[in-house]
């Protein structure tokens, strides 16, 4: 409708609707007329209570069929912006509340004001998750993306196939709110034989993925400014998870040893939560001793605080036997132990699981009640099926032999190319590998650099919380193949001497 | 392992282990050496410090190949159980934390205080969700399942395997942060043309459900405490929401034109966010009228609040024009539209959408910034093409014309079975029903003497937030098949009798 509109019409009785149809549309007319009147109602060109003209010769105007413009009356009184009468004329609904001064304002300068966020949304600063995406498929050294490439998609596609074709009404309908419940016996399974998890399936409640776990446990623990102890360096998500969930993250130091107990202790005593990665601490790889796992449970059941442990990784332990799980060592009921398939699967599955001590699985239960669980039931079922059969055991050791073999061909990559620019720490689990920085240089501006000759890596010193920042490359290698390691790390060097040469230094 | 421990050891100098071992256990011989010396040590009885016999005493104590029992130390080791020294003796790791006082507590005393819970998670209380689920599978009369017995499975299933034939390592990695692109376009155009929605897909998110679109909207809206209008009655979820996000849920009255908006501004003017079911209120069926959205967008937009418009069900309109969605009508960028596919499609396969309005776009993408979309990736890539290829569509209409037949064959079995007793209210769309008890009866307690029976309806002062509670009762007939209803009614109408015969009247 290009013609502009005429605003001066006969108060009370409307000769025209001044419509402009457009035959060739894919609207039908009906609907067009329907838009039509209904714009020009909103705008206040056609005001309320003014009398419209009849179906029959709105029909004959706009060159119509009649029972094309009664369908459009008939949608236009059943919203309520015209009334009709039988007998009587037709007329804009007497009530609306549009009022002249509702128009000169543009939409343009309405939609500007928009409605006020939240304190913690408009505070919320970008928190910088390491490496650039460059692009959609994963690519040289992205962290945190598994060797997609390895994954068994066509069996996996079968065993959905085969779940969907003998999927019950009862499956459709999205089942225990707690997760299905093959799935959960079969993570129980899992997971006590191979992380040392004690549990039964009915601690374990099934998620969309790790950071859904965080905000499910943090809810039923934090009250609204609550300290969290929070690992520094450490995952980006957990912070940004206690953030969202009305928390204050207290940063506790990492060293060798894993985190810092007695530091957190004396730096928030108060805290109600930790969360900690104890078997394989992200970004510096450490694992947590024996005697800080002990001294941790021993605060956690003294000041009844709640442990999430974060057991990341901890599958891929390139060799020899994993280390077993602080949950495991839990008497007291504090741990809740967070685990996920987005790396033994694939991270689009989005399923993933916590296991709740016993103290808390009837609160954590009732959350849940009345609602279907987060994650579909289908693929649930689809997963069980692939733990059952033995496929997901069998996929777990084969992932865990090219992690290794991937881990050692960066290593050697890098010995080759960034010899004296990068030192690498320990690299025995995972698909994650952290290097320092020999010469004193920005990692932030090293990974820009890498960044603009299309390499991703990511920079130790954005995972750090306190103003002592280590400054480091945090290299993915999971998604790499081991022949296409060579191309990354020769740009990598590249990008160094660039930055070095720029004078690419600390701020 | 039966046999009680000796608690008394030689100080400093272990001569025996006092292990038993299960050769024909699945357990491994090393990993029972390992569980056993770590238990003991856990438990105090081989305390910090003290020497371990040697790998060949072991060995020949426990009759198993000294390279059993290396495997088993390495193991312990590795821990930091215990300390070896080449050419030194094995001991127990002399800093391990582990005091006399530790052990006399039991692990049931310990276990039975666990950790502190949140305030609002120890205030939660179970909000009633109506029908009590008297199984797994769909039965009379569950509200909220839709036909299950309708829904194409096979066609989806083919769908499903089509798209995970052809998965690229992209979507296996999960994609957009925000929801598969071809999803979100696919939604854009659904909303537009059947629901007078207006938007582009940058404005659409994925979600797993109502609840999660619920949860994140609310948290982006409101600070703790802050006022929130909900329907009184209204669907308990919406409640549970607020609640969960930390709001305080103001109840406003609906009448026969839906929310009442004066009431809410006079009750609750400072309120920041709205949730509302415009088209079909939920359990009483109102539509909200044309006034009505008029005055809440006009208030919506003075105080800056949001409006949650929940347009469930509103797909299902039995005859004629669906009423277009309230979004439409908004020109300050206020409101918020939640849909979902769990009626659509089916309840099991956890996907739902929002769409933001273009005043928060922005807010909403930064906290989903940098992780997956919480849905599946697969299956949101499949219902892009379930749509896009018009079998969605196809089977939307099969659905309004089931739900328009089940609706009226339960309203005839309602006349004939429990005309005296129950007045059913009009009921156009969707697949539930609503009517009023004739006589002065606790509807609770006819629920409860019609679950006794096997049948499943809901209460309707269990939707009431006030005092001020109606009593009747809300069925689900999506799940019913017209010839499956007579038996549900008969049975019905004897909890009716039974109920009235023991006077459950109205507490």
């Amino acid at each position: 409708m290009n013609r502009p509109y005429q605003l001066k019409l006969p108060p009370g009785a409307v000769t025209s609707l001044l419509l402009r149809l457009e035959p060739r549309s894919a609207t039908p007319l009906h609907e067009q007329i329907f838009e039509g009147v209904r714009l020009r109602i909103l705008r206040g060109e056609l005001a309320s209570g003014w009398r419209l003209p009849s179906s029959r010769q709105l029909a004959a105007e706009l060159d119509v069929a009649r029972s094309t413009v009664l369908q459009a009356l008939d949608a236009l009184a059943a919203e309520g912006y015209i009334v009709t009468r039988a007998g009587a004329s037709t007329r804009v609904a007497p009530e609306l509340p549009i009022a002249p001064e509702d128009r000169p304002r543009s939409h343009a300068s309405r939609m500007s004001r928009g409605p006020r966020l939240s304190h913690s949304a408009r505070a919320r600063k970008p928190i910088p998750v390491g490496a650039p995406r460059l692009g959609t498929a994963p690519r040289a050294f992205r962290p945190g993306v598994p060797a997609l490439d390895l994954f068994p998609a066509a069996l996996w596609g079968r065993t959905v196939t085969r779940v969907h074709a003998r999927a019950s009404t009862g499956l459709l309908d999205g089942g225990d709110p707690l997760g299905h419940a093959p799935l959960r016996e079969a993570i129980a399974t899992h997971v006590s034989s191979s992380r040392g998890v004690r549990c039964s399936a009915e601690q374990v409640f099934v998620t969309t993925g790790t950071q859904q776990a965080f905000d499910e446990i943090l809810r039923i623990s934090l009250d609204p400014g609550d300290a969290v102890w929070v690992e520094d360096p450490g995952y980006p998500g957990v912070r940004r998870a206690v953030l969202a969930a009305g928390g204050f993250p207290a940063p506790v130091p990492v060293d060798s040893e894993g985190l810092d107990v007695s530091e957190g202790i004396a730096r928030a005593r108060h805290a109600r939560v930790v969360m900690v990665a104890p078997s394989h601490q992200y970004p510096l790889g450490a694992t947590l001793s024996l005697v800080r796992r002990m001294a941790l449970l021993k605060w956690a059941e003294r000041t009844r605080s709640v442990i999430i442990e974060d057991d990341y990784d901890s599958e891929f332990r390139h060799r020899g036997r994993p280390l077993t799980a602080l949950q495991g060592l839990d008497e007291a009921g504090c741990v809740v132990y967070v685990g996920t398939f987005s790396k033994s699967m694939f991270p689009g599955l989005r399923l993933g699981f916590f296991v709740a001590p016993p103290t808390l699985v009837d609160a954590f239960a009732s959350t849940r009640a009345a609602f279907p669980a987060p994650a579909s039931a289908l693929e649930q079922a689809a997963l069980a099926v692939f733990i059952e059969e033995g496929h997901f055991a069998r996929h777990l050791r084969r992932m865990r032999v090219a992690y290794w073999e991937r881990g050692e061909a960066l290593l050697e990559a890098l010995r080759a190319d960034c010899a004296g620019a990068l030192t690498p720490r320990d690299c025995d689990t995972g698909m994650q590998l952290t290097a320092s920085l020999a010469a004193p240089l920005s990692d932030v501006s090293v990974r820009d650099e890498a960044a603009r000759r299309g390499v991703e890596v990511a920079a130790l010193s954005e995972y750090a919380f306190s103003r002592r920042r280590e400054a480091g490359l945090v290299f993915g290698f999971g998604c790499v193949r081991p022949e296409a390691l060579r191309e990354g790390t020769r740009t990598l060097a590249r990008a160094l001497e660039a930055a070095q040469g720029r004078g690419g230094g600390i701020e």
